[in-house]
């Protein structure tokens, strides 16, 4: 057993690495000095693919029983945007009546925080823990956990289960883990007509009235209605530009840009079937463009949700749903290697200006953290 | 009776000048040498509302016995594009194996000078003719023929009917005479919704879906079937603009530009209701804004249009359709002051690159516009 450590200490420390992606900013060393004081050996794992910013991450161990209870997390955060519109500076790690503001202060650097700080009143001898921390999360996620889990499997190493540490809670700390993620993709359609002058239409074929037709269709024809642990698949037209500035003209094509969110009934090709399908029906000239950022993927319950969600409601006195919305994280990749599920801080403000969690809350975490630690290592 | 005028030698004439809107090039002092040969007393009006253009307007007039047999036409002409894309320089007025080309050539100076030609081979005391000519119908037509009646309304001058010189001919000369026009007028449609995060599309309000459920009415649902001279009314959506970069953003707003051809059966005021219903449908928050570019309009058939019809039966051969097709003309003015029908050359090449029409077919169209003043002449 180490000297316990104060997660809002540990908190400000990181909050005070300017690390917006693809820059750490002193970030990993910061961590990796707190872990080497509690008797982990850390590994810096730097990666650079071909063409895009080179990235560090961590992987971090301290070795005991098996199996290896694995943390995840992302110490980059997103923009600050102009550092004028927070009321403190934003990588001051100020305490202001009882929060503690910063950027990365929910997403997700408090998280680590509370993470190394339940660690600290782990005892040696307990288990194998590891922590998994990569600068790539918040950026193209090329370079960062997919690289380190493949070096992980290159090694040999195993890891039992993991916890990510996004900010999963919605209006009350602790009222949600996640065991999965809807999948996401981006599409452009563009749909071809025959251009023509608005008075004789019967000579041109107008295309914005056919997508028009089909955006109907997809906006407003359920996909599903949803799954035990999924919210109904949705689509969402992200925008429609035909830039056509004459008024007496039919324009020669339309463009339309879709966003779907999708659950476990569903991958991204059969979502590309169900969108050509309903083009085809409106459209007979279109071209339909995906870029799919996630597949959806469940980790059904078992003992490592069962394990957060008794910690949750031994700690905070109620339960958490299962639940599976939002965007993507990083677990989409772990899922592969281990089962996962995702707990941290209350998401309101991550991403904003005056990112901040109560105090106290970033306390109760590192509660909830070490009272799962010790569930899993001892059920595990 | 005066010596006989060769219509290619006038259309050439008038051809040469560069008279692209609001520029007059000396075409209405070349017109007015023409009539005045011809026994025309001629008047110029030259016009300039606040803020606008100043326009020249010619009323050329050859007293006789009532009634009053007008034509309206235009001297000015639409751009030519560059110059080096013709195939002959478009103020020239070359010949080239049988087709006179230039800007003009169609719309509407051919007609003008067939008309001029036809009424050099009419005794002087056949009846009171006169000329409608302004510079300023291809323009924002704000200082030309609305404004020519509008004096001659002050000064007493009545018109028994007005032949307009438009270029009303399609596969055949002569084979579509136009006795009203179909209303036109442009709409602008923005819909407000609630801007939000793709992945939490409960909290947010996509103005795009309801805009495509609008539209999707808007282009499908019929107005009517057409009447006895009208086709079905017509909406074509021209544009839908969101300009949304973000994937992950649902926008707060969507904004689609309408236009639509009206017949008879309709004014401005009910396709404005008729829009408006379908936006409420669909569009809790929207705003519909309108430019009425001409309201529909109809002269029944009677003696002139007999007339026409008789005279084309008669040169062609066949007769001509009673048409209310195409575009607006300031016939659409004349209506108010007396019957008013339309009758040209073939309207293939109007405002294209090498503007053209067949030398024998502006003589034939002469020989139209003879036989139809002389049935006018004896008839009404
Ligand atoms: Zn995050
Ligand atoms: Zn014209």
């Amino acid at each position: 057993m180490t000297q316990p450590l104060d997660p809002i200490a540990c908190a400000q420390a990181l909050i005070r690495c300017e690390s917006v992606t693809p820059v750490d900013g002193g970030a990993l060393d910061t961590l990796q000095e707190m872990l080497g004081r509690l008797g982990f050996s850390c590994t810096r794992l730097p990666f650079q693919e071909d063409g895009s910013e080179r990235v560090d991450n961590l992987y971090a161990e301290r070795r005991g029983p098996a199996p290896n209870v694995c943390f995840a997390g992302h110490t980059d955060v997103v923009p600050v945007g102009d550092p004028a519109d927070w009321s403190v500076p934003p990588f001051a790690g100020e305490v202001v009546d009882g929060a503690l503001i910063g950027r990365g202060a929910v997403d997700m650097k408090g998280a680590i925080a509370a993470w190394v700080a339940a660690v600290s009143r782990i005892p040696l001898e307990a288990g194998t823990l590891s922590l998994l921390i990569t600068g790539d999360e918040e950026g193209p996620s090329v370079n960062g956990t997919r690289k380190v889990l493949d070096w992980l499997a290159d090694q040999g190493i195993t890891l039992g289960c993991c916890v990510v540490g996004e900010p999963t809670s919605g209006v009350r700390l602790g009222d949600t883990v996640k065991i999965g993620r809807r999948g996401s993709l981006n599409a452009t359609v563009t749909v071809y007509g025959t251009q023509g002058h608005t008075a004789y239409p019967q000579h041109a074929d107008n295309p914005v009235h056919r997508l028009a037709a089909a955006l109907n269709d997809l906006a407003y024809e359920p996909f599903d209605q949803g799954t035990e642990h999924f919210e109904p698949t949705g689509l969402q037209v992200t925008s429609v530009d035909v830039g056509n500035p004459a008024t007496n003209v039919i324009p020669a094509q339309a463009t339309a840009k879709l966003n779907v969110r999708f659950n476990d009934l569903w991958d991204s090709a059969a979502i590309e079937r169900w969108i050509q399908e309903r083009l085809d029906r409106h459209c007979p000239r279109n071209e339909l463009s995906m870029r799919v950022s996630g597949e959806s993927f469940l980790c059904a319950p078992g003992p490592l949700s069962d394990a957060l969600v008794g910690a949750c409601t031994e700690v905070l006195g109620a339960p958490p749903e299962l639940g599976t919305g939002g965007g993507t994280s990083d677990a989409r990749f772990i899922k592969d290697a281990c089962p996962v599920a995702e707990l941290g801080l209350k998401n309101a403000t991550a991403h904003q200006v005056d990112e901040h969690t109560r105090v106290d809350e970033l306390y109760r975490l590192t509660d909830v953290y070490e009272a799962a630690l010790r569930r899993l290592l001892d059920g595990i």
